[in-house]
């Protein structure tokens, strides 16, 4: 045992965390290049073995949920909380099913995003390759785990997982399973995923810019904030989901009702649902009583505004709101409302308290909803919606990476391509740029054109003349 | 006088960073919507007001360059720096045709990316938009200040402007001409561009992640290392060029001579000059003894390993290469060579050394041209042509914000693209998540199509049925 392996729990000897990203670095290159056929037969491979280990699966499981009752009774743990540990027959299947998925996304690899003749015999691609070495810190499912590793494969990255402590052993059997079924696939290099289980190896992966390309951390957005500031690596993460619906003085208001309703009431607790309801005053006396007394059938809490306690009066039981509401994300059945004076008004109030994810107008008139459209600066900005259609899978983005709330490299619901960066290839012909400089510089041509970079492309092409 | 407010030493009043930060963010959410026209007529103004006050240009810069040399007589300054601070009559007309080639460059913005049907009557559009607000610094050449301003207000970002102390009478004089020129346009808001002066203002920024969206430095390669080390802004920038050419057993070594020599010599202080050869040990004896002739009578400093010293003897006069060298940035006449005994030791070598900055393989062979430029993790990989090509303006980009040695939204040569990201503009027609989940969901039809966002383009088409 050498000074930087430690020895785990249950005696087996781990790699020290430099090592694991070493190890993670060097694979990425090699699995940079493997095809998509084998990417694809490796991930089939890991859904199989799921699949075939359900027993071995639900008993670590059954460990880690047993361990988290025990946080329950002791008053450490929520309801919610084991009940994402809880690895039933269904999840099982979901998560097969999700691999397979995974595995059918077409591939994001090798794509020539952009092909253009510099000049005769000069011939410059931008192509689509991995980021490289991707880090995750990621909650208590162990769903997450084969999820983000299913991602990082498809899109030729090497992946440090790090879930929830709570999920320990569910996490090292399903680690186990993904690392055996790959290894099986002479394509995929070994060291591709990497689990880190101790704490203090977060802490270490945040030092390590040269090694580590993007960070992924999944969680409460305090969470995601502390990685953000305590790393000089880029992170792609969702820190608040504060969403707005604007009713417009011009809106359908029937419309308006079922979508306001949708927003908040198909799924409260995710990111995208909304969280304020902002009403042109010209329609919050028709609109009110109705959304409210729809809202208070399903049990919504709603905290109003002045104008708007005053409009509903005894009908709906509301509560006062206060300056904390507005900047608040619930994530449960509360809604904020608040009656404005003017579209100006409502850009106003969305500008100063949106966490810039998504917003949705409500009207019929397309001039205003080009203005709230233009005019916000969110990732996601709808017209006649709800907020809820803010999401990877209803985008039609295939396989969902996650929300990214930052506006560089990917903004919004991020699909495989958001693992990907690209580099430039460029086929010459012994080209030096001092022919293209000094005093009677060669003109570039600068042409676009249709085409894939093969290698050695423009000595093949001489042959073929 | 305010609290936030300083007396600058010229006796103005100097608004707070925090003001002048504030400020820039409310101009963006207005800059974001001025028409392409609007800013090509702003930058016009902006060239024709430096083109029309050359006097008073000059007579700032003077300030700066007498106490430049002052600073240089007493071995503070370099001649180097001097001399990149004068504003010839020369610089000044490539400062006035830089931002008139920004102005007529094509619309970065309002592109749409990707347009798709995710249902009947609900269309998902991605299109392109500023990132907000951009926080530069930058050298001491006040000809970047220009170019910054110029590049920021064409692709609709507000930027904050922190050049060299060296020049700041001459940044002073341009801010001050960049900021009346547009003024005078009614379209572009007040407070687009904001000059920054004091150091402590750059450390203020560096916290301001609520504000500002891009950090882009300029300068040595340990300054955007602090840059990016101390901030969790994401931070476009350049660190180190240490590129590389190959020369392949399979080279034409007539074209590699000519490639090697162009790489280094044609201009050495840049980031894509090469700073290592690795020749094939199978034409070493061939090749080395020619380039190394080139680069002595171009005074090239050559340190070269044992095996390259072997080969040479007394032609040429060679320093022994220290390990150092292989991971040097000389930006200067000086070159390390090292022999490899094959393609994957040249990738191995690569691997450990490079800067991923740019790699130029010279071979005639296409396979083994392919395995170069797969396998290296380099921003530009290049086959048979000189690694001084990477570089906006000859890759066809356009007008070039930078390089970016990270692989996260932007890398390699930057063009205007890299200072946009996109948002998500969705219209629909009233249509609920709750339709699309649950029992018997109603399916997506997730077809892509081509089409531009225009608002309310749904209303629109039904109103022509």
């Amino acid at each position: 045992m050498t000074d930087s392996a430690t020895a785990s729990a249950d005696g087996r000897v781990d790699q020290a965390i430099d090592e694991k990203v070493r190890s993670a670095q060097a694979a990425a290159l090699d699995l940079a290049n493997v095809d998509n056929d084998e990417r694809t037969r490796a991930l089939h491979a890991i859904a199989d073995a799921i699949d075939d280990n359900r027993e071995m699966i639900q008993e670590a499981n059954a460990v880690d949920v047993a361990a988290g009752e025990k946080q329950l009774e002791a008053g450490e743990y929520s309801q919610a909380l084991v009940d994402r540990l809880k690895l039933s027959a269904a999840k099982l299947d979901s998560i097969v099913e999700m691999v397979r998925s995974v595995a059918e996304q077409d591939d994001p690899l090798g794509t020539t995003l952009d092909a253009r003749e510099l000049d005769e015999d000069l011939e410059l691609y931008k192509v689509a390759v991995p980021i490289g070495v991707i880090g995750t810190v990621f909650e208590s499912r162990p769903d997450a785990l084969a999820q983000i590793a299913a991602l990082a494969l498809k899109s030729g990255n090497s992946v440090m997982l790090k879930g929830g402590s709570e999920a320990s052993e569910s996490n090292r059997v399903l680690y186990d399973l993904i690392e055996e079924a790959t290894a099986d696939v002479d394509a995929i290099p070994a060291g591709w995923a990497q689990l880190v289980e101790a704490r203090a190896d977060v802490t270490a992966m945040l030092e390590m810019d040269e090694e580590i390309d993007l960070l992924m951390p999944r969680g409460s957005s305090e969470f995601v904030q502390y990685i953000q500031e305590n790393t000089s690596i880029p992170v792609l993460g969702h820190t608040e989901g504060i969403c707005h619906v604007y009713v417009d003085r011009e809106a359908d208001l029937a419309m308006a009702v079922d979508v306001a309703f949708d927003a908040k009431v198909q799924y409260p607790a995710v990111c995208n649902a909304v969280e304020t309801l902002l009403i042109h005053e010209s329609v919050a006396a028709e609109f009110l009583p109705e959304i409210t007394a729809r809202y208070a059938e399903s049990d919504v809490e709603i905290r109003a505004d002045e104008a708007t306690r005053e409009i509903v009066g005894d009908h709906v039981s509301l509560q006062a709101a206060t300056e904390a509401d507005w900047s608040t994300e619930y994530g449960d059945l509360i809604v904020s409302i608040s009656v404005v004076d003017s579209l100006s008004a409502a850009l106003a109030h969305i500008t100063e308290y949106s966490s810039k994810h998504t917003e949705s107008i409500l009207t019929a008139d397309a001039d205003r909803a080009g203005r709230f459209m233009r005019q916000l600066d969110s990732a996601s900005v709808f017209h006649n919606a709800s907020t809820r259609f803010s999401d990877g899978y209803r985008f039609g983005l295939g396989a969902e990476v996650g929300i990214s709330t930052g506006k560089i490299h990917a903004r919004g619901p991020v699909g495989l391509e958001g693992l990907t960066t690209y580099k430039y290839l460029l086929e010459g012909d012994g080209q030096l740029v001092a022919t293209y400089a000094g005093e009677n510089p060669r003109p570039f041509t600068h042409e676009p054109f249709e085409g894939e970079w093969t290698p050695g492309r423009l000595s093949s092409r001489s042959n073929r003349q």
